[in-house]
């Protein structure tokens, strides 16, 4: 089902695996609390480091650096190097970098919509739970 | 940028905090070995609990529990019990849950796009590592 998944994903064991593993490692990296931020500062503009630092707020000057070499290794986010003295160092989306903050953009659409009925769903149940077994089916 | 990002999203701090963190709790959960699997699953039929861990083999009596609470906790399953004896209970992918499937769908069918790309930038990355540091910029 899910007529929009690839069917073929679903089909093959082995391609399914594989792309079950990145798929889950993609999600769990974007689900990081500043991978998000620095995909979307760099969708808006090319930033040196301590530009991007500024902008973002709040982030330290180590976790900045595995974020950003995380997504570099990726593919996702390049690192441009001028030879000045000192070298000036620019980080910029790459295109796959800026199609993955699209495709992400359809969570973030589905969870506005949604946000309102997620809360309810949450109280109905915590309430369901008050004073109540729950046994399994 | 990302033009389909919902735009008042980005522009109003306190929505942007409050669906950041839905947006990332739900990122992390997808992200979960099994949650996509049971929406998946689910997505195909309603099912049993004894079904559906058959279904998707190699998960243990207590994950599944787990992970199928935390889905009806955000309305996302519904536990169907039928006042039988002993009682039946099936478990069904809510209409939110099935809209959540589709969303996940475009990280899917990302992935599939580009994997082979995001493989390719991992080694070059990993060859440009060798003997070689990496100053911050």
């Amino acid at each position: 089902m899910f007529g929009t998944y690839p069917k073929e994903t679903m089909e093959s064991k082995k391609s399914t695996i594989d792309l079950g593993i990145l798929v889950r490692d993609l999600l769990g990296r974007i689900a990081d609390k500043w991978t998000l931020v620095v995909i979307e500062e760099l969708g808006e503009e090319t930033l040196r480091f301590s530009q991007l630092q500024k902008k973002i707020g709040g982030i330290s000057q180590k976790v900045l650096t595995q974020t950003l070499r995380e997504l570099e290794k990726d593919g996702l986010v390049e690192r441009l190097v001028y030879p000045e003295v000192p070298p000036r160092v620019e980080y910029r989306l790459t295109k796959m970098g800026y199609s993955l903050g699209e495709a992400v953009c359809w969570i973030w659409k589905w969870a506005k919509k949604n946000h309102e009925e997620i809360n309810r769903a949450r109280m109905k149940f915590d309430q369901k739970q008050k004073g109540k077994t729950h046994p399994k089916g």
